[in-house]
């Protein structure tokens, strides 16, 4: 492990090499390689040597990767050995889907409290969570420390709730809203756009 | 307008200009600069004038690019400028939550068809549109000649619908199925999985 900062477009290639090393683990493997890790994901071998390579030495040339080995040490360096709590704000359709999606257990994440400003929704339960006032959501973050936070608003609401989450403490936020957000550098944002990535298939089209 | 192919790295980061322009233009803003969609989208300014720069003259030195024709422009090198209809497969929380979204419009995108393989739902509606069965799919999509579709099965259901959808001759996919997709070459996949952007932002916590 060195002590210079990893850059980020090697931190955002890890995530996807622990999924794809967990189908394969999934599936019955117990080694694999550069090479195959590289074709099931579109990125070349060497890239993933020498991603990898940043954090330490993982395999040995010729015998490949321990699966197990790798996934492990990838949940460690991206610190998802643990659970993160979550707050989801916007209780709408989206909302709704992501509050029920069974995707987040076992891999690093769990939907702690759900967050909506409609008095129509407030008090009413989706699936076992019950819907929040926002007039709770600075004090239950600061008091249960939570600091990731998922935003499935509409676009107009979106970066005042942004702007009450950094303030009771939220350091990284998935924002399925479709709008830029602003933040102060400490506190990251990712975007989930279904437009954007839509977007960059049709130029392709005809 | 040069020959050379446009990487795709560059072509990836046009619709995230796309959707700051609009936002500025929805704000009342005419004119922009490098700068100021490089702040916004946290990009720098040269990046921005060399990625553009890549697909002709856009902006005068001293007095920026007019947001109007700009926003015009991108449209039209994206494929934008039109609507491209759209099935959907899976009709879960999920699919319903996208079937009901109003981000498509205006931004060149309409689901046209719902798809499910669940008797108990086909037939029934969500929001407009009655759910269709799978195997309805591949004639529908050869009749209407659509070339782009979402995956919100389960993962375990995904590659097989993919398998299905390339054969029936669609070419972009959007698949929110947390699952790595094999598709021929002349097939784009567009993947959105929160795990993997949640996974990226919790490397920088402590």
């Amino acid at each position: 492990m060195t002590d210079k900062p990893i850059p980020d477009v090697i931190v955002g290639r890890l995530p996807r090499y622990l999924r794809a090393l967990r189908q394969m683990s999934e599936a019955g493997a117990q080694t694999t390689s550069s090479q195959e890790l590289g074709e099931r994901l579109g990125i070349s071998a060497a890239q993933i040597r020498k991603d990898l390579s940043q954090f330490g030495e993982f395999g040995k040339q010729g015998t490949g990767y321990s699966i197990s080995f790798l996934v492990r040490q990838l949940q460690a360096i991206l610190k998802v050995d643990r659970t993160w709590e979550m707050v989801l704000v916007g209780a709408g359709d989206l909302g709704h889907a992501i509050a029920g999606y069974n995707g987040f257990a076992n891999w690093g994440f769990h939907v702690a409290m759900v967050f909506d400003n409609d008095p129509q929704k407030i008090g009413k339960k989706i699936d076992e969570y019950t819907i929040l006032d926002m007039s709770e959501l600075s004090p239950k973050i600061k008091e249960s420390g939570i600091q990731v936070a998922m935003i499935t608003t509409p676009a107009s609401a979106a970066q005042e709730v942004v702007d009450q989450l950094v303030k009771a403490g939220i350091k990284s936020i998935l924002n399925y809203a479709p709008i830029n957000l602003h933040v102060p550098n400490s506190v990251k944002v990712q975007y989930i756009d279904p437009v954007i990535h839509l977007q960059r298939m049709t130029y392709y089209l005809d």
